[in-house]
């Protein structure tokens, strides 16, 4: 843990969702990997929030790939269910970081609590190259703190 | 409907698929737009079996973008179902064509029928650059022609 | 189409929507079936605005299962396009209806447009029973119209 | 860990399957929840493999509503790679239990390791009522005993 930046961000960032009926699986409640893709988009969501939003990801040939997922799942999610995925970066490594996420439902409860590990990464000959580990800058870090 | 070859395929692609939990919805049958998940897997798995793999269409930096899709549901599927996508080509144009597919159960019974049309583009400048229809060369029809 | 009522919504559905990272394919285009996943969540979203909300289906057992499908792709949408599927009842049958949907991005530019030809029913005894289509009331149709 | 019984299987799941083009993502491999549509696919089917088929588990009412699930991403998969899922029940709890997953390309490498925390549910008044889960009997977990 000494290389890394532990209990950083400040930021959290906020992501609108919704259960839909094609979430949902013959038992009525969300189909699991249905989380997995909101915290994806949240975590795409986040960095948006912060200036590097999709169009800036593309422009500059970067991406995010994951090193590890998980989810615990507190409570089932029904249909139009209407829900924000709050999510914060737990920690920031070399070139790694970890974004933690909460899958909460207007009424406040909590439907699910997850972690990604990702990447930061850049496709350093442009799209279709591959794709490189970068070390995660200071100022890169320093959007995900409380101005 | 001169300028373009009509009934021309007489081979046809066969795509192996499955109705899985995560594809059905809370009325216990499949959510339908996993049909066009099906429809696309299987043009692909046609292309490739007639010499355009995923590895040689990534390698030409080819693509093939979509114009329209329909689908006809004729029998609900449930989770299990083992189904075929049958598929062929139902007519080339210049630079697009028809894939008419049908999805069979492994007892027989058709599920759906539907078609895409697609382009037959390519990013002319390698991967992340624009898309350019081509003329379909009469080579590539000919794959598709019974021996 | 004597038996039908065309041109018959005045109401339209919106459904607020946004293409992710997820929702691509590696020609960094929306991947298609993400337009029918959209469709089916709008209509749900537009019998929802007129008082079929989705618990109130689930409590009279009603479902809404497709007949057919549709859609033409007009311009290519990219990860986080915000985008409004605008949807309308093109027309009612005795047990059946069409929805007319319309994808636009938030400039003002048609991405796709389609249509969802579904039945009216009800799991006569309940959930896991069979679905039966019935007679699409005079007052359900009435929804639909301005005030 | 003492009520429970740990490494207890030693027959094991094995599901195929296939990365789709619809699969991946911009960055051209593999968006990272279709691994967890796999696992839950690989689940139903080991489960199948012993007895308890989709068929059985609807007729019972049964269900394996998750507690919880993780992923380690160890090498990128693209299109067209061929996989196999190797599935594994890790410890049987008393109404819980723990599906090991292996997700190996045709070529043996390891693409992803993960774990699904499910409980042994059933849905005891029927299709839509509410879900308890059930102690897990002993001649289910023989099921999953070599012979």
């Amino acid at each position: 843990m000494s290389s890394t930046d532990a209990g950083f961000s400040s930021i959290n960032g906020r992501f609108a969702c919704e259960v839909y009926w094609g979430d949902c699986d013959p038992a009525g409640i969300i189909f699991y990997p249905t989380y997995f893709r909101w915290f994806d988009s949240a975590t795409w969501a986040f960095f948006a929030s912060v200036g590097y939003t999709a169009k800036r990801m593309r422009a500059e040939a970067r991406s995010m790939p994951l090193v590890a997922a998980e989810c615990q799942f507190m409570h089932p999610a029904e249909q139009a269910d209407r829900c924000e995925v709050r999510s914060s970066i737990e920690r920031f490594g070399g070139k790694s970081f970890v974004v933690a996420h909460e899958a909460v439902r207007v009424d406040g409860t909590v439907l699910a609590r997850g972690k990604e590990t990702r990447v930061w990464g850049r496709h350093v000959n442009g799209p279709g190259s591959p794709m490189k580990g970068e070390m995660i800058a200071e100022d890169i870090k320093a959007l995900f703190r409380a101005g």
